[in-house]
């Protein structure tokens, strides 16, 4: 599984969510995660989560990760979501260590009561893709609903360590799922 | 999902994490998790973990938790091996909330170095098991490798807490199971 | 499984087979099955059985089902196939309990050489669709071949009977799939 | 799907739900319904359906169905039981024809009261196992449950007609799955 | 599994690798493999292949074959790539007894270091596709890369004999899958 | 994958095609390809192939290839048996560079009529599993049918091109999975 970070800036739109975006962009093979830091604002028919038609979802800067998985044939939505609440759970154990604390529901995490964080997953018959993403600050989220970024839920956060921060997110969503794949092979089963 | 609490002392002999133990027992049809104190001896010939081969596996007071999916057909060790993290990392939580402090490594709860827990997962071509226990107390646990109990773990835990604790790990489980399951309901897919 | 019984009313123009319709429209979350009493007339690109390519596919008024399975994950349409025609068995044998006797061949059902129903499965990589029809009148069926309708194939039907009807094929159905799952889980397999 | 009718005679112990037995006894490759006349008496350590554990499982002589497919794999023990409900719903309407009246349970057919049929379904990972059975007559049944038998429950059945029923029943079921598979290719997904 | 072969001329543009083309065209229920001779041209939004976005993809006269199969449900990606590598190793086989000896990298063959044949698999949900084409001469392939035809491969090629050779490739790739599903059959499994 | 060849001499007996095999024995985990070369005499209980049944499996030396994998969860018989046709085609082409000429009969290699090899392929549910060997000579191999052996099949061959050969064969077939896994992440789906 390849691990890319990209330079900040690139827009999340919503397409990068569709499957194969990471190899039509960026010419990568087999499952990935690619991570960079950038503003947010999806069009309205690009969206995945049914119940966010109508709401406005964007950030002026976000930390985002998109994960595309082909180890499945076919792709397994049920796989799919369980992966992203194992993401979801190393972020909010990794923000931890670094002394942000989290408050989980489902697929988002909550600082201080404000909502921190997007995600969703979705996938084609060949391929499973996760899109996660914590705003660094609140500038840019919706006006109608509390929002909380990085910044304001930590003291003494700076650029370079949300860039250790998303390093060490995508190194450990991969040694986990590498984890789980080792322990199949020295199983007994029935 | 049908959660079951056992009455205290059944011995954890590795059966029970064979498919369909829960109906041959307990008489439950579908998919359940059963909790219940007691010691762990597992017989060499009931090993699933090929790892383990020639290691003792006992203690005298653990908390076990044995699960058993039936939703996907067939059954697959991947989507298993992933439900069993899911299961670790809502343990670990539950347990910082009740002032434990552990740390996680793959399947495996650590709690001042020792090991607290052990987790397995197995299936049949028909359901997907998880066996998954802490020790109560280090009592009875191997004497070659450092463990530790939940009683030593903490100041002020007793057996209402533990019996709370159980409780509260196999609601949060079926309650993350549940809101996977509802978030494929309402997600586009390509 | 839920169970929906809407207003009279609505039309069946095809885009009701679409998978997630139920969440988009109605807010059902899950596995669905969702009835009612209306009028049809499917737009040809609105057509998922390309045999009907040409056709004309309409009535007046008509008994209709919708179903969405999200358990098997991916999806499946040979399992879909074999719900439909658990479903079309199980309208046949209701029919026959109240006085309606049927012939089937595949997924259609004919009264006294009439063709009383429509039905069409299908799905996407994350749900399985079904849809099953029965004219309530022939009024407004295409002229070119001989249609059925409830009301002409029995003697003292009404809108009482039909409603009564039309839930207890939805029971019936729902009983029939948590049988099905109920009977996988006491059963030994090799 | 090969059809084959054994000469009758043989017993039905249990032994012949086991995944390849059509090969291995009769030199079958590939998927088949192979039917016979004869007795049965499954071992206890032959059961497959564990809520029959403790209960006496024999008649005299009934007409028995053995159905092994391999066209899903991985074998899945939904789809599997989603066809034996297939094949009962199939065997209920042939019954009715023959002026038999019948009350279906699940996969157990009842005729005036009296448990007509046994039925269990199986799998390995690599094939999917019906058997079906109904008593002839009511001889060598167990004496604590009320059974029937299809000479009772018809004035004017012989053996002859026996013959055509269990012909007419296999065929039946072999076009239906060949439909569902026709089906398939001719019905547009998303 | 159908075998079709089509009088020579069509075009193929990339619509014929769409799920369902043989229903939709040419009424065929079930898998089939279709052949025909004919030029290439392929629409820049019929591309299958992410890699070849932006060349040109065209000859003026190929033997082209069509795949479809339904057995897996649902279709499955990584078996389809396995049998379009199957069907061009059968290829290699059949043209070196003609005399002619080719190169094959992955899913294309060469020969004399001519590129001599394009391939590509894809799947809806419902059925696998693979189309395999080679060059009966080089009129009218791109100039950009060096291209071989079966005609200057070989010195005595005539249709006739490519039409022998089509027939030939059909059939041994039916009888090959067909060993497999046989083979299935008779193994034992764990 | 991982390649291993191990040191001559170990007896093939028909256990080493069992799930966990190589991380039994060899502490292997993950997918995996072993060879090696030693003798065969597999015991009638270890038979897999039904078709083995009573027949005399056995050579004094070989060279075995034993290949598990865990990609495709649940494992999948189709699947399994197309690798292993694919790996029989591979080391047919290997052989031919080297100047051994076979006929290919489904799983079989011959060689101027003579048997070369035998090959099953099985599963458990969570891996899949393939054997492969090849007469080096047709010591000790079966009196009652005509064997084959490397030797005596080529002029010029000796341990050191057996060995190299051995580890073409290996690196080919993981390169060939490779290939079809990077294929899948770029070609558009339906």
């Amino acid at each position: 599984m390849k691990q890319i970070n990209l330079e900040p800036g690139m827009l999340y739109d919503g397409s990068q969510i569709k499957p194969m975006w990471a190899f039509q962009r960026l010419g990568l093979k087999g499952s990935s995660i690619v991570s960079w830091r950038g503003p947010m604002n999806i069009q309205p028919d690009e969206l995945i989560d049914y119940e966010d038609v109508g709401l406005e979802i964007k950030s002026d800067e976000m930390l985002h990760f998109i994960i595309e998985h082909f180890d499945a044939q076919p792709a397994d939505m049920r796989l799919c979501y369980h992966r992203q609440r194992i993401l979801v759970m190393i972020v909010q154990n990794l923000l931890r260590e670094i002394g942000i604390i989290t408050h989980r529901k489902g697929d988002d995490l909550y600082c201080d009561g404000g909502k921190l964080s997007v995600s969703i997953a979705s996938c084609s018959v060949s391929s499973m893709k996760i899109h996660f993403a914590m705003n660094i600050t609140t500038q840019g989220t919706p006006e109608n609903i509390k929002t909380a970024g990085l910044m304001e839920c930590s003291e003494n956060l700076d650029m370079l360590k949300v860039s250790k921060l998303s390093d060490n997110i995508s190194k450990t969503y991969i040694d986990e799922i590498l984890d789980i794949e080792e322990d199949i092979s020295k199983t007994r089963v029935f």
